[in-house]
């Protein structure tokens, strides 16, 4: 370890991120979203688990292709058929990883694998040689390490990296770690390991108990050099270490960390604001970095404690994270060119120029209604243009909704069903509830209805309302999102977002475990 | 410190959680929150700082005078006037503390106080003899004790012990610490302080870097024996140190961190959906131990792995923290013995039979529109109930509105203004715009609107949407909640208990900075 090293940063919020119960995202949203991390310069970008099903194939394969400033990885189990798509899916990547793991732990060998240690090991050799002949970059994880005996990790880590193995992942799969007991673990292994010098040392951890983030931090002063991590610490369970604070607590902390990263911090909140977009994961206020009061001062005393003593820390600005970066407003009379200029700043690329007109349709519509447009606007605009884009099963033609107090709500729709226009109304309990049985009268989806929210995109009573819509169905769970000015109209969209998700072939997450 | 030591829990959701930008609380429902905290069995809860306003004065006699099974604390700077108001507001509690604080960085020293070290000495002594004199429990702080130096940290709480403070508090004001460096200062504290043993040290961490709780826990192995948090980790900027989130580790890891706690965990739940329901700050689904998501396990493997491995560490179950408790359903059935046996059972208890029957009314009105009443149901029914119980300037009579694609939705409206009638319409850019627009016709507030966020309060689409409302007037904000099935009424309603929150005499929070 010499002084200031870099941390590599690997996100996987594509794979272990969309592995949360509800967070399931489309090809195109994980391309956006993979486009997000390559401007914030992650290093390595987890795009999914390639052998899982054909969707999660097709987006590895997408990132891949499209991705070039980071490199592109997959997940593996340790077995040749995990490793060969993986490798398939990767080919167009300009640089790729193969990230296969295998389960270290007694209880996982013994009931999970049912293999001795001995054949675990050589499995893990023979999956590490198997991805080394067909990419040069292979990190190999020990799943369930936590509860693993450290002999065996030594024993299976050293053969892992003579097999090739170039990056050793140490996750904390139940997020039950404490940091200086994590520490322990990593600098016991550095120390042990005769090879360890030729292998970069990673870690992986939940947030359980709410020290994910600390305990990479203490995992990197003892010696990690890769941290894996999601934005916003989306994830199963209560998540991932957060990206996010990972990076500023690097940065903000040099002094005593004495490591840096590669990540470009000013992109933090855009990347943070379409991630929850996108997953309808809502980031509460006092999120640290990227909650709206996170640097929302009511006590002026502390900047200027702050400010007056630079010399401690590096002080941690709004700005440099990206609060308060440019928010262009824009309105009724702004142009196509600047349109796609600001779409551009904001690092959003439609696929084609179909997509941007459509989008600058809804643009003019909404700078019809509301007085001024700032960037929050704009995203949600091409979120929900992009996700009507994606499947047309269901569509809204008009909708009529009239509530009363002291009456039972109603609503009067009518749906474009695969070219059909139906008619269809219902009461309800209020008029989004009856908006969403006039819509299942017609779609008799069968689907129950998880989760309702809706949030103001930017201030003001004008505000478009973005609403998501989560339906489970025989366990499978979609969001749809919809953003209008009005709330009724915004939920209608939502709902019918979801019930065209749920038309898409589902997707069978295998139970991917550890990591 | 001896083996399995107790670590006090002092919660300061009520001071420094409410602190927070928009979370401020009315008195009524301060002590809500500080029933749901003695029934947790916190040690000490923060009621506020009594000589802030009358308001905050009143909240803490409130607190003081009904809680008996806590100790309640009162802030107050190290001046008489402050140390005398807090005791003043403490006559009636069981047991009382004063927790009194003055800065000692060279910076805050020189630029705030302008004092010299050995006067702010002088006056931390007279401060804790002061409050000696008027309650037995005391406790001293060190303002940015992060940027102090240790000598002069040495000095002034070696001085305040001997003074009579029973407790040291060492604050992480700007939230920069990390685990290991922090814990490092209160070791060193603890060796070189000679009378250190006469007194408990505590800590008090924000969570800027997402280290709060890292830092707090990191602190206890160091030899703290106090932790100061908040409820869903509410507070300025990223928030204070979660309270579940340290009882839960030191539950959960007593192997390693070997000290213990007196909370009944079962209570943190309903605890964490208080504090979120009344300051309008949503908790995200990835939230450790309170998070919607953070028991869901999509794959089995894991529980599996956790369920056999239980000699390792404590397993942290759902139910461990009030997660599928009694979801007891009722409906238009129930009669009122069983719905008043049900609030106590959730801990709500309504300040009179007056209350009671309003709310039984409303229970009522509710089971005719929704199938099934849940628990969450219950909790905003009576929320809703106090809220328009302490104020009543405005009130919605009558509210009436259409909305139909492709024309500008419009709304009718009767106000109850101070008792008369007032009838108003708008059209806007949706039913709620047009809505809010027509109450603002009558109201005139000059008011903002920052934030509208709507969340179902239980699954399936006839669930009650619950509303919150924030807006800003000259600095001053205040949250409005409502609830209803119908979302446009609840927008209403929500908006009118805000105006209403904005007639109640506006508090000007001094400038605390530090603990």
């Amino acid at each position: 370890m010499s002084s200031n090293d870099r941390v590599i940063i690997f996100d996987t919020t594509l794979r272990d991120g969309e592995q949360s119960p509800g967070a399931s995202m489309t090809g195109e949203e994980k391309l956006r979203i993979a486009k997000a991390l390559e401007r914030l310069k992650v290093d390595v970008i987890e795009a999914g688990f390639a052998i899982a099903s054909p969707g999660d194939f097709a987006a590895v394969k997408a990132v891949a292709d499209h991705i070039k400033d980071s490199t592109v990885c997959s997940l593996a189990r340790a077995v040749d058929a995990d490793i060969e798509r993986a490798a398939e899916a990767l080919a167009g990547a300009n640089s790729g990883r193969i990230h296969t793991f295998i389960a270290t732990s007694p209880i996982h060998m013994q009931y999970k694998l049912r293999m001795q240690p001995d054949q675990v090991v050589e499995q893990a050799v023979r999956a590490v040689t198997k991805a080394r002949n067909l990419c040069a970059d292979v990190e190999f994880s020990c799943e369930d390490a936590g509860r693993s005996e450290i002999d065996f990790l030594c024993r299976i880590i050293e053969a892992a990296i003579d097999a090739g193995a170039r990056t050793i992942n140490i996750p904390d799969t139940v997020g039950y770690a404490i940091p200086h007991q994590y520490a322990e673990t990593i600098r016991l292994l550095l120390e042990r390991i005769p090879n360890a010098d030729k292998a970069v040392f990673s870690v992986h951890c939940h947030n359980d108990l709410g020290l994910a983030v600390a305990n990479s931090l203490a995992a990197v002063v003892a010696g990690a050099r890769q941290v894996e991590c999601t934005i916003n610490g989306l994830g199963e369970r209560a998540g991932n270490a957060a990206l996010e604070e990972i990076v500023m607590a690097i940065k903000t902390r040099q002094d005593l960390l004495d490591v840096h990263t590669r990540i470009e911090t000013e992109h933090i909140l855009s990347a943070s604001r379409l991630v929850s977009g996108i997953t309808g994961f809502p980031v509460q206020p006092n999120k640290a970095i990227v909650g709206a009061n996170a640097f929302a001062h009511e006590s002026g005393i502390h900047q200027d404690g702050v400010l007056k003593h630079r010399e401690t820390y590096e002080i941690m600005s709004a700005q440099s994270v990206g609060w308060n970066a440019n928010k262009m407003v824009m309105g009724k009379h702004s142009g196509r060119a600047a349109f796609r200029a600001r779409l551009e700043e904001l690092g959003i690329v439609l696929p084609g120029e179909g997509e941007l007109n459509a989008a600058f349709a809804r643009f003019k519509e909404l700078a019809d209604k509301k007085h001024e447009i700032f960037d929050e606007d704009l995203q949600a605009l091409v979120s929900d243009t992009l996700a009507e884009d994606v499947q047309e099963h269901f569509k809204l033609v008009t909708l009529e909704v009239a509530s009363k107090t002291g009456e039972v709500p109603d609503a009067k729709l009518v749906l474009n069903v695969d070219g059909n226009e139906q008619a269809a109304s219902a009461q309800g309990s209020g008029p989004v509830d009856a908006t969403f049985k006039a819509i299942e009268s017609v779609a008799n989806s069968g689907a129950t209805l998880q989760l309702y929210s809706v949030n103001a995109i930017t201030k003001g009573t004008d505000s478009q309302g973005e609403v998501t819509v989560r339906l489970e169905k025989g366990g499978r769970i979609v969001n749809g999102n919809g953003a209008d000015t009005d709330i009724v109209v915004a939920s209608a969209k939502a709902y019918l977002n979801a019930l065209n998700l749920m038309q898409v072939g589902a997707k069978a997450h295998p139970q991917v475990a550890g990591v």
